[in-house]
């Protein structure tokens, strides 16, 4: 009975892709662990850009610096 | 000092029925763990139906095919 | 299908206070929701008391400290 | 690579206080443990304020107990 | 930059199936999302069984009533 | 009533370091934002370096493999 939580950025995930997440989730779960996709939960956390730190930045002013840093 | 985090998929949830989830699980440390509700936090979070997946499906289309199955 | 996760300073529970907590939970979801238990996942962390911090201060030291401001 | 959640209530948080956290939050793991800031991760959560409960009522009528009582 | 987190039941995972759970999941969000490996963290958890609820049992109790019940 | 949640490697944290921790964002939290440290609650997890993935491998592999690279 797995839980899985995916965090990523808010940026036009579509409903078809986040259908694709939880079945590629589920289905490497059963392969590699025999898990019963029954009782595997999958929940999809879209996270708004200015919420999302890396660099100690947040994401957008993060990627910023790495495209000025490259030209 | 508990720290509990609630789960549910976002189906009209009522701040009412939220309070007393909040209410029930703070009681509940208190009597099993005798914990002090003043530092028991509860934190809920509604899930959007697109983003929970089971059963290598988004929610809705889980229970689509239940009802399918038993029909 | 909810999910709830439980964390409490590592303390002593015992599996028996465990089994309480996953069905007082799971009950209250059905009462308050009409959510069915067997989509319903508890997982309860123990925290080692190093770990959890409260008042700026690991937990044991933030209550010594209350102990000395009361006496 | 740390990866750090913040949950905070939602009352008007600015984008320049949530990358103010960011970057406090990425310079300690930096100092304390030498962590690599390109590796580390902040998520920040704004919670409702009916998603959030404390002395087993939501945080705003909580909030007006504490008022009532020292009044 | 995403962020998985993997919760599964304590029952023997090895490091090799760990590390299949690894790379499953951040091929998966490269070929969906289109996501750069070298950010996106998975993190394990292994569950004790006492510390898992289904059914509003610990999971080992709520496995032993599935099996009574289909025997 | 800030929750924060600090994930790194387990690598040899010490309780000193950890203290550290706690106090500097429970500080980071007043300063920014005006959070009450006695309703700020900061809980470390340390990850197994077998369960923490990064780059599509568990991170010793991943960091054998930059290591590598560079020579």
């Amino acid at each position: 009975m797995p839980y899985v939580n995916i965090k990523v950025t808010r940026e036009g995930v579509t409903p078809e892709q986040k259908a694709t997440l939880i079945h590629g989730v589920t289905d490497l779960l059963q392969r590699v662990l025999g898990k019963n996709p029954n009782t595997t939960f999958v929940v999809i956390d879209e996270v708004d850009l200015q919420d999302w730190g890396i660099g100690g930045l947040p994401v957008e002013q993060y990627r910023q610096g790495l495209t000025s840093q490259t030209s």
